[in-house]
């Protein structure tokens, strides 16, 4: 995006001069939608005096410009730096603003856009989220899902059949590597910020929930166009990174129980995910709250259905339910290779859980009855969690499980031209797809089974049955779908039938991780050592590109390449959330 | 895309009917552009007679739709199947062609596409292949030369801003996972075949030259529009696979000899590249080949002037000469680390290399000069060269010198809107951007170093010079960009600063490979256990998508998911070359 050379604007002089001066919150180069709730906070090192700074927006008062005056806080939270606040302000007015902050002859600025969004031209917007989804997982999810034969498949994803694309990086605020929570965080928020933080900049402060915060999506549907519906569903515990991100702001993406309470304060009108326990009051049994709050309750209080099957669930979206609650598992929901064809994981603890396909037809029949309109979220979050294990088949399974929902969603707009649809991961894992593994091959090593190039023959999975899914995942020539990287572990080079790989488990120290034996004793087992920090008991993100696709009213301004922060730039302007 | 639905066509019947059943090619679901020349042929198992066999198109005799008689070769190659041929077909009728080839009760069908092509929008084609060009080569090359500060890059590659995009899938006709050679063949054909294959169908022919053949975009481009200019321009040898795919039909990738006689027939107007021993006559000292033909000479005598250098080139440009043939190493010319940076490779023995960027203008210069337009392919060879040898510095290096390369095009196309550009991979490399390795990060294993997340603090490379290349690479911070796939070998996570890596040489056996001894002295290289197999010697292939970006005439074909044909059918299109 050009934003910058548009305005006329080089980078240089953008940055703070000094290597100990005042930090600026909004950061350099912020994108700030027009009537959003930001945080306006200026950091002096030293633990100046009031009378020995100087804040400006555009030469003035920044109270001008933000509707509102400071406050100034005077070595806060007892350290050495002193803070200038001006928490919930406001710019309506579009433009480029100058932030000026001086100390003695220290002076730092920024530069921030303030945008506005023309006339509003999508009534609807739904985000599918594949948590980690990356290039190589669309493509197995297409050979195992529609087949391949000499080289051409015999159908189309559903997230890859949209007329627009684009290139999206996530590097954040502090490092190239994103986690799901800032990853997320510039997509509900459109602000850049630094791993584990949700709807705040990274900031000094010492309590996780004081950093200045910046609006999210969630909070500015509710709150714009008459109030619009809200729906966050995900597959994970919805207090997870991904789900929160609509809702949160928290410094630590850890703080599960002040998340549940921000989904409490925003009051999404579908939430539907695992993650029970930290909805229930602590002298509950298997509660993990701190407190003697019960979520369930308070949400029933205002009115929610509360549902913990897909049975309740359905019947709850068939009933005219404005507004559902859905816990569905203690922890995340089992993925599709487990509920649908192995029945591992904690099947057979939750009989009778959604899958992603069916949380979005009940999301969609809740939200869609609101006249101004929804904004839903849909998080097939296992794909990474998965692609963290190093469980091939798991990931490849949950991503068809994503598409299934993508062509629920695609079936819901089929007759009208109202809604924004967007497939996009939040962040990419660094797999790839080498060849085939055939255990007709002769050898004795799991390399020697490798098929490469001519010798990597199409594998044998039956076809899928009418969801997309090969019945049979253990077959005799399979995907070689390989990880980047990796504790030290023993690598089977076939799916794990017995639930998902352990890759690693903690030493004897208590700190490092070493290979899970349990699978070295294979003798086809490959003992790999790891690429990764001893500490590390599981492969980790990359930084690589993410490749966005999106159909609907604003799909249009996806091309080339985009940062993350843009996706929420996009929807905000098809919501007209400007305005 | 969906032409097979669009004609109304289910997959089921398209195959042949019993396992030995009679083999017809072109195959299965080929698309042919109307007017294209390609051998048709059908193999019969079992070496019948030709009063046995039956073979219809459309129900008629094969000679009317085609044009001519066929040819029946019984125990062809004096082996066990009797051969139909009609050389040099050519339909000209677009629509829907059903083949049925019938021994006793056997009938095998297939299905073809001959697709024309409306009214020509583009006066020439760029087609930039970044060999082996993965998403994570875009992110890290974007990196290393714009800049990013917060998450925000400091400017955009050229490549990237296009603003039509797709993904391309990439498998052959008889694996999962392609090379070079039926990548590029696929690009410049619009017919998928098997690994090793240009131009050519992969049948039983005992001959690599005997194969049915395709059309090359190169031979339509001199045969169609009155003559358009061709170049084919590369820094890998140009007898390589993906050069070669633009003039050659060979079941074999490495009949270098034969390739450059096929050079020599298409008569491209500008070939740049290195590899000249192939070209020098058997007696010339350093030569390749096995005759006397000396194909510099022939090449001169037919009007081309001879370079060797890239002030020559640059003077030939100059100088108006509308045939140039470039060679400028006797291997592939060196990559721009090599080049520019640490002058290591073949740069003292050859001083005056062109890089890729220089070639590419050259290139425009002397063909621009044709009113019927040109067909120009540029590859950036070494962005897979250096994937394979697990050399992630110079592998980006390269990407930067392609997107200069695609800038220089960029600049020829600024004041006029008749040329298409497309930049795409032709295959995958499974590479990924984890983290940043940095040395000041205490421990004493490579793996120690690793900073994942919030620890992936960003790499200290200076800013780029004006090309956009740091000019010091061997940083203290830096990417670690990670290959998925590698034979035994010892890491150094750094870069390789006295030459291209060498992860694994030849054993005792004569056979296998081990991890190059050299690099595992180095006390903190890591040792990895290849995850390939024995015989390998550097990294594979992945069969991930690629993603491609394009701009000009024709390029709003380009979105969703493609297959690699449809880029040739993109290029056809743009050209006319159908009419």
């Amino acid at each position: 995006m050009k934003t910058w050379t548009a305005l006329g604007v080089g980078l240089l002089g953008l940055v703070a001069t000094g290597a100990q001066a005042q930090t600026i919150y909004p950061i350099s180069r912020a994108e700030i939608l027009a009537g959003s709730k930001f945080d306006f906070k200026v950091e002096f090192p030293g633990a100046p005096a009031q009378g020995a700074v100087k804040v400006t927006i555009n030469g003035q008062d920044p109270a001008i410009a933000l509707g509102q005056s400071a406050k100034f806080v005077e070595k806060e939270d007892g350290g050495d730096l002193s803070a200038y606040w001006i928490r919930g302000a406001q710019i309506s007015k579009p433009g480029a603003y100058i932030v000026e902050a001086s100390l003695g002859d220290k002076k730092a600025t920024v530069k921030w856009e303030v945008f506005g969004t023309p006339q509003r031209k999508a009534k609807n917007v739904i985000l599918f989220v594949g948590d980690g989804l990356s290039v190589p997982h669309r493509t197995a999810a297409r050979i195992l899902s529609k087949g391949i034969v000499e080289g051409k498949y015999n159908g189309e994803l559903a997230m890859d059949e949209m007329p627009h694309m684009a290139l999206v990086s996530t590097s954040g605020t502090d490092s190239v590597v994103t986690d799901s929570a800032n990853a997320m965080s510039a997509y509900t928020t459109g602000h850049k910020s630094c791993v584990n933080a949700l709807g705040v900049y990274c900031a000094k402060n010492k309590s996780t929930l004081d950093h200045p915060k910046v609006e999210t999506i969630g909070e500015l549907a509710k709150r714009r166009n008459g109030g619009m519906s809200v729906g966050v569903v995900s597959n994970s515990e919805i207090e997870d990174a991904t789900p929160a991100g609509m809702v949160s702001h928290t410094r630590r993406r850890a703080d599960f129980n002040d998340i549940v309470k921000m989904f409490y304060d925003v009051k999404p009108d579908v939430i539907l995910g695992g993650g029970s326990p930290n909805f229930l009051a602590k002298s509950t049994p298997g509660s993990k709250r701190t407190d003697e709050d019960d979520y369930i309750k308070k949400f029933e209080a205002d009115g929610y259905k509360f549902v913990s099957t897909k049975q309740e669930m359905q019947a709850a979206a068939k009933a005219g339910s404005s507004k559902v609650l859905g816990l569905f598992n203690t922890g995340n929901i089992d993925g599709a290779l487990d509920l649908k064809i192995l029945k591992k994981g904690t099947v057979s603890k939750f009989p009778d859980q959604p899958d992603l396909v069916e949380q979005t037809k009940a999301a969609l029949d809740v939200l869609s009855k609101n006249p101004n309109g929804f904004m839903l979220m849909v998080e097939s979050a296992r794909i990474d969690k998965y692609a963290h294990s190093l469980d091939a088949e798991r990931t490849i399974y949950d991503t068809i499980m994503l598409d299934n929902a993508v062509k629920a969603a695609k079936d819901f707009v089929a007759n009208r031209d109202d809604t924004l649809i967007i497939v996009v991961g939040d962040h990419a894992h660094p797999v790839s797809i080498i060849g085939t593994y055939d255990d007709d091959t002769p050898g004795n090593q799991l390399r020697d089974k490798l098929g490469t190039y001519a010798e990597a023959k199409y594998p044998n999975y039956p076809a899928p049955n009418a969801d997309g899914y090969p019945e049979k995942v253990d077959v005799s020539r399979r995907l070689a779908f390989v990880f980047g990287s990796y504790p030290d572990y023993c690598d089977l080079g076939r799916p794990y039938m017995n639930g998902e790989n352990v890759p690693a488990v903690k030493a004897a120290d208590g700190k490092t991780y070493v290979a899970n034996e349990e699978y070295c004793k294979d003798p086809m087992a490959a003992r790999r050592t790891g690429n990764l920090p001893l500490d590390a008991n599981s492969g980790v993100h990359s930084a690589d590109d993410l490749v966005l696709t999106a159909m609907g009213p604003g799909s249009e301004m996806f091309k080339a390449r985009v940062d993350n922060t843009y996706v929420f730039r996009v929807m905000a302007t098809a919501l007209g959330l400007g305005q």
